[in-house]
């Protein structure tokens, strides 16, 4: 038996200081009710799906309620959650009208064939599972709107979005699981990058590059320049340096470091191993993150800030 | 300067003998096609491209013409394409009245900051840039018909598709192509498998599962089941172990094996390395392949099978 471990982040970028207070918040709240939730019995599926809703639920994060708008104003959402044993999956991308989407990628992980499913076949499947539509505009936040606005009125093409000194907006929140048997489980959500073009799957709904889970090794949730994180595949590529012996943290060090010097892009991921480690490491100027275990909480955003509480 | 090589894939499955004949046929015209295109000074991704765009043309594979229908009975198609060099790659899923696929993968990769649009902003990214809708009956072929009666007539569950005795549809296609240079890309394009949920993206999108090319390492297209190969992330797996000295052959063998043993999935896949290794490998009954390398066409369908022509 080893010390269960919750931990989740609230997304890798250069958080303004207006957010600081709510972001630290609602990691801390969320790794809390992830950790509830398993020591109330539930598995570690259920813990990462219940801390993932309380960052959607959270407008301060770029999940569910306080989505960004793609540039035709709307909001479209991805998200992934997988079981660590057998590898299963479930994701959805572009969906709308959702107010959690972790809770239909994991009815389409264990009610479908299919791991992801994108766009309109989302929402159909999501309708037809009794899960309720929102009101779209019940999503959307007046920063968001705000945040936009500014996008249109200086006219910058989408692509200045992605070098480092204006990264805005991938405040994608996840969670990784480890129970005290050692199973795992990983679930990432996000409303994307701001001014996307409708339609665009980024990285946290693909297995391997948004998040990973296998009991044989741990599982891992990434965050940070999406298109980048794909092209690398983050997730699977820090899972294969725990895979081969490195300690979670220096699995996310060296694959952050990687991703910037193949494809120049920045993140933050989180990890747990199968035998109970936990770890947290981003390249951006900030990260959210909060972890519990042996019912202390674990708390940080700045770069080698590291507070505790108990729980 | 080593030999160029373009080699090609029709999709690893259970291919009935009706479709023998085409099947062979066709890949043999398109690595002739594609290796063409590179003789002709084209690029790698060039070559990929036109390889693709005659398998998408070819109504025997399961891809543009030739598509399998949804449970909806719409075509819906995903495809991919990446160059080796800086990673990149664009693709698209579950879009739709297009006949060539892989050639709006290639302009998400060239003309937006994005890899991966799906649904309808996929078409909306097409129509902006020029690409003609069709006539979505253009693309059905009365075969995809009949196939999808039969499944709504025998009232099979989704889930039965997926067992090995009874694999249908996955006649996916693809391409990777090494130059003389080194510089490697690689193509995959899909109608996804019968009487699939509407929206559901598969493998072949996907970075990483359904292709990779790393001009550090070399190029992958894989084709088989699609939720196993996402799970174990197919492409990047073989990949991963060209990487660390193996040749292309034992690296899809390996990868194949132990897609097997976590998932027990099937499928196939053809590789290139940066120094110019050829292999192509499949753990279904059949996938009919060919390549040029050094003016010899080779080709095959069943296991062991390896004729060789002058081109």
């Amino acid at each position: 038996m080893l010390e269960p471990v919750v931990c989740v982040h609230g997304g890798a970028w250069d958080i303004p200081e207006n957010l600081w207070t709510d972001s630290i918040e609602g990691v801390k709240l969320a790794a809390r009710r992830g950790y509830q939730v398993l020591d109330d019995g539930g598995s570690v599926v259920d813990a990462a799906e219940a801390a993932v809703v309380v960052l959607e639920d959270c407008p301060a994060f770029d999940a569910g309620k306080g989505s960004v708008l793609t540039y035709d104003e709307e909001v479209e959402m991805d998200a992934i959650i997988m079981r660590g044993s057998g590898l299963e999956a479930g994701a959805v991308a572009a969906i709308r009208n959702i107010a959690n989407p972790v809770k239909v990628a994991r009815l389409i992980m264990e009610k479908s064939p299919h791991i992801l499913l994108a766009g309109e076949g989302a929402n159909k499947f999501a309708e037809a599972h009794g899960v309720k539509q929102v009101d779209p505009d019940t999503l959307v936040t007046p920063d968001a709107r705000l945040e936009l606005e500014k996008y249109k009125t200086f006219n910058k093409a989408v692509y200045s979005l992605f070098n480092k000194s204006d990264q805005k907006g991938c405040d994608t929140v996840g969670c990784v699981v480890v129970g005290s048997s050692g199973a795992t489980a990983a679930a990432t959500s996000t409303g994307g990058i701001t001014a996307k073009m409708p339609g665009r799957v980024g990285d946290s709904p693909i297995v391997g590059a948004g998040a990973y889970a296998d009991d044989q090794t741990g599982a891992v949730s990434t965050t940070g320049h999406g298109e980048s994180i794909i092209k690398v595949c983050l997730a699977r590529h820090i899972v294969s340096l725990i895979e081969k012996g490195q300690t979670p943290k220096d699995s996310i060090r060296d694959s952050l470091q990687y991703m910037e010097s193949r494809v120049k892009g920045f993140g933050g991921a989180i990890a747990v191993s199968r035998i109970g480690q936990v770890a947290t490491h981003f390249s951006t100027p900030r990260m959210p993150w909060a972890y519990v275990k042996a019912r202390q909480l674990h708390f940080g955003m700045h770069p080698d800030q590291h507070c505790t509480e108990e729980l």
